[in-house]
């Protein structure tokens, strides 16, 4: 009676039920039992009797208890930090778009929006079992309960969280892998490969790295360090942003740089984005998106929720802040783009540690990764890794880092807490380990596409922009360009 | 003590609050009752029962319970999905704008503004009580309690939930259907004429065929179909987006195309969009919201939240799929307009069987939706429909399709799974009276409309965009248009 | 165990506990006692003593109790309202950004988001612990447990609420105050200025004055007008807004107006700002970020919440339309940015009083609202004082109003309900209070910078715009400009 199933369309009162004994029961239960004084004595201890009888009674009806209560909440919190990390694909298309040309951006706000279509029924039909399956699954990958068929809890691992909204969560998760390869494949990558790959990297190769760390999978337990040992990842700093920035580094590496992009004597050609009002909203929302990436991976709505978010905020602000001033002084101008994946790579360097690490170390870890984030840019500029959004920078390097770092400021497990140099090194192994199988698959992934379909686009396609060759349509009609 | 109202300004400490008994007070409730041994071994019974009065003496003065707590839980979750039903206007708004051109984007900027302002006080003055009250309402219409100023729970039906979180997610379910119609009226329309139909649909119109369905009305028992028979339409595929869909329909069809869409042999011409930045944005916002409009309609935080957010977006993401290869299959291009407009025809087709349906029964329902949006976008430009963003396609079409669908697909109900064809013809009962009801009283609206203020701009406005003639400013200053 | 503590990485679960009584243990008990027939009638009360017993010795491992769940309840709507408030970051970014120039663009959006991040930091060090600190704290100033540096209950004053939830919500709220400035002193500040400008509003000057009235300063009783009035202002129209509003004051008056705004008769120019699809997007990020502000400041998830989220709305929606009529009748057209100013500022207006109005007190608040800021912006045009976006106008002169008006329309204190006109005095008083210290501290940064420094670019930057001056960078690459 109290846990109604609302039916659809016929929704049904809830709140504000109350306990009611029923007193006349109690009565009538009694009417003909002799009282002794110490009867009459122990009445009321007889009532409180018949009070936990019912109380049992309903017990078997499923009553509101506070621990159900508790599930309701749990589920509701990480129901509501599924919504924000699924926001964030709003704020990589916002991102990527704004810094790409005009004459791409239909592209690029295409490949961002389907992919998270895809994702979907990728994740929905293979991952999330690779990931998470139980059923005959191993230390390698998941297996079993395809196609969310399965209603049973020894189907998935959900760290006792309903199966939807466990679901829910990682399949934005699993999504935000993906959409980081595009920002770095963008304006010369063909359309069709962008979605296959996106199939392949949520389907295949994500799910079985995510399996190692979160899955009960063979990072759980690294032996040869020693009892009790685990890789530590808490919501992805390499799980999800650095396989993500593998993938898309291995893409940019087989795509080869944009037309124009480096002269003939190596030096690069700095090709500005055409919108910053489009990737500095892109930046916030992804702000805001990461209070559901990292308290939500807490998987609780307990204490634990508002102290990941003060790491990740200050995380991300000492990030901001570093990478300004080391642009002011490096390039000798506050460089906007520099100041998003200034805060972007603070965000993604705490992700890794931010339930376990100090104020003052997310404040170090961020900081740190907004001095990275501009030497990595300008390093892969060097080496001729065309990345137009900087996106292996953000989170192929600074998932590393980050991940790194939780060997050295985890307050129960870090170096500089002296704690030894175990958890440094298994967070090596898991870097390693992870980044090594991401390279192999992904680079076979992009090898057969380019080998099969071609993974790019024609030069008078380039150089005409993606908008017209491929999608037949302009992102900004009417508006005349240079 | 325990339940305290935080006057404003003098906010007051309340978590944490552990219940005391206070035992010294127990003692000196009980000094000169003389103890017989039997008594001595009742004490610990006294004791509790001291301790149920004590809790009784509380339960006067409102003690936290958990079904208290469950009501709050509630109420939270539900005022959250009302926000994020809100934010909807930002999407439709950005939307509607990107798909209009750059001469006219001030002017359904403003509209998509202003509308939810209107429909706030539209639905508070009277909508709210013709679509709740319960107060002389009857099955056509809900009466009394207009302007919220009642606070009793007798004059609005509103499930258990308070009345003020219950009229938020109302109001933003009404500014939902009346944001429905700009984009199809767009570029051509008087603003005054849509402020005033948006006053007159949420005030009058929306609420009433809202009152048949979730008001108590006469569509919550469809007698001649058997007892218990009901039209189901959980989230509002029909009284939310079929309706809206109509309105804008019948506004489209009262103003005619704008100039220059058609040639004088019948065949369009395609008017593209401005800003497809912008309308990426409103798509992925607007999937966003759907997690508050669907889930939300639960009306409270329990499991059955994130399945209905899991189905709601595997549909978005089967529609967004079927768009993008019947769009590449029909047009020879993924259209970016077609996949934005697949993935909102999956999420209005889901909404009204999103809790009933299987996983499976979503992708299906998402995936025929994907593929009619696209044929009905072409349907409307051959019958020389002009409606400039699709909104009939998406909403009408599909709102219809959604509400079909439930009585094939819902697992308890449906056609497919076994149930018969009843629930069937009750959707289509549902349909065909909501449909007609507000064919006639929205047609009748625009007529006078048309009658008295003339609904649209002259031909010199038109073709000089309605920023300058009807608002006097541009929506990109500084920047060389065509 | 029940309260378990998950680990980085090691996820535990968590929800579904359910109270297990041991009777195995009691049969253990109380095997060799000898029971009188007096006892035998007691068991049951023994049995209820043990299920006592066995709970008090969980209490002492804090099970969870319904008091308990409150708190992570209150815990996670709180975070999440944060979340909502740092949203409006993006909010007043895009609106900022939207009504200047392109040329500026690059600028505003660099400033906006960079500033969040130092409130962050400057929050953290010094703000937070100015405003809230009790540690040798006094009426003027709080003091102590910088850089969060204390997990201790006395060191802040946080109405119950966990430090690090608290936190987030305020430093969500410095960055408002200081974001408000960024618009008002657009198109012509050195970029350095603004950021020290930031880092001294957010570290000392607003946290000081918020102390006044939320951290247990001077102005929660106010002496000479009687026992227990106090200045109220339940979500910071003073505290917030009007000192943002002052702030942005002083540095528009500081800086001069930019170039061109004003002929050598003293008649103003309009300068038409370069986006208004940005400027309306950022006035509903702001309105859904409202619902977070308002609603969040009663810190805790009770039934409250929903009122002044109501409240709020009809306040937002009543301001756009008597904003959109006002502008309509004097400046003779539907004016895009008085529709979105009467929305912020009936925003603005309600925030003081949300929780302690009525609902038609809300609309009259928010009516009066919208039709004040259509004449203050005509207002400060005539006076020379040259804001790019009506900061002024929106939240310091409607951060007043709505201070009044909670000595006119709060149900419990206002003039208007027969209270008297001591709450309005006691308004007058904090508003002169907190307006008079924040103008004098905020000069004297502003005299101190320009002394220093120097705040405005120079001539020839001014002209040629901040973008390509300050950052090297254009916001629009690839777009043809006038």
């Amino acid at each position: 009676m109290l846990k109604l199933k609302s039916k659809q369309g016929r929704r049904t009162k809830r709140p504000g039920v109350r306990l009611r004994v029923n007193r006349n029961l109690f009565a009538q239960a009694l009417p003909s039992i002799k009282l002794s004084p110490a009867w009459f004595a122990c009445i009321p201890a007889a009532l409180f009797i018949f009070l936990g009888w019912e109380f049992s009674a309903w017990a078997a009806d499923e009553p509101l208890t506070v621990e159900t209560l508790q599930g309701y909440l749990n589920t509701t919190f990480v129901f509501i930090a599924a919504v924000l990390v699924i926001f964030m694909n709003a704020g990589f298309g916002m991102l990527e778009a704004g810094f790409c040309r005009q004459k791409n951006a239909v592209n690029i706000l295409a490949k961002n929006l389907i992919v998270f279509a895809l994702a979907t029924i990728a994740f929905w039909a293979l991952g999330f079992s690779f990931m998470f399956g139980k059923e005959g699954g191993n230390g390698f990958i998941g297996l079993g309960g395809y196609f969310l068929s399965s209603e049973s809890p020894d189907t998935y691992e959900t760290f006792g969280l309903p199966i939807p909204v466990f679901f829910l969560f990682q399949v934005a998760f699993a999504g935000t892998a993906a959409t980081i390869v595009s920002g770095a494949v963008a304006e010369r990558i063909k359309f069709v490969d962008f979605l296959i790959f996106s199939l392949l990297l949520v389907g295949i190769s994500y799910p079985i790295t995510g399996h190692w760390v979160w899955g009960g999978g063979m990072l759980g337990s690294i032996g040869f360090l020693g009892e009790g040992v685990a890789f530590k990842d808490f919501a992805g700093s390499t799980v999800v942003h650095m396989v993500g920035g593998w993938a898309a580094l291995m893409g940019a590496a087989f795509l080869g740089p944009r037309i124009g992009k480096y002269n003939p004597d190596g030096t690069p050609n700095a090709i500005p984005g055409h919108n910053m009002g489009f990737a500095m909203l892109g930046c916030l929302i992804l702000w805001i998106g990461w209070f559901g990436f990292n308290p939500g991976s807490q998987l609780a709505a307990d204490d634990a929720v508002p102290y990941i978010a003060v790491t990740t905020n200050l995380a991300a602000a000492a990030g901001g802040i570093t990478a300004t001033v080391t642009a002011w002084l490096v390039i000798g101008k506050p460089d906007l783009s520099m100041i998003i994946n200034g805060i972007l790579a603070g965000l993604v360097a705490i992700t890794a540690g931010c339930a376990g690490v100090s104020y003052w170390g997310a404040v170090i870890i961020g900081a740190i990764a907004g001095i990275i984030v501009v030497f990595s840019v300008l390093f892969f500029d060097k080496i001729k890794i065309d990345d137009p959004v900087g996106a292996t920078s953000v989170h192929l390097v600074n998932g590393a880092w980050g991940t790194l770092a939780v060997g050295l400021f985890d307050k129960d497990l870090g170096l500089l807490y002296g704690h030894g140099a175990t958890q440094l090194i298994a967070q090596i192994v898991g870097i390693l380990t992870i980044g090594g199988f991401t390279v192999v698959l992904t680079s076979i992934f992009w090898m057969i596409l380019k080998a099969t379909l071609g993974i790019r686009v024609h030069e008078e396609e380039e150089l005409k922009g993606l908008d017209i060759s491929e999608h037949g349509m302009e992102a900004y009609s009417g508006f005349l360009k240079e």
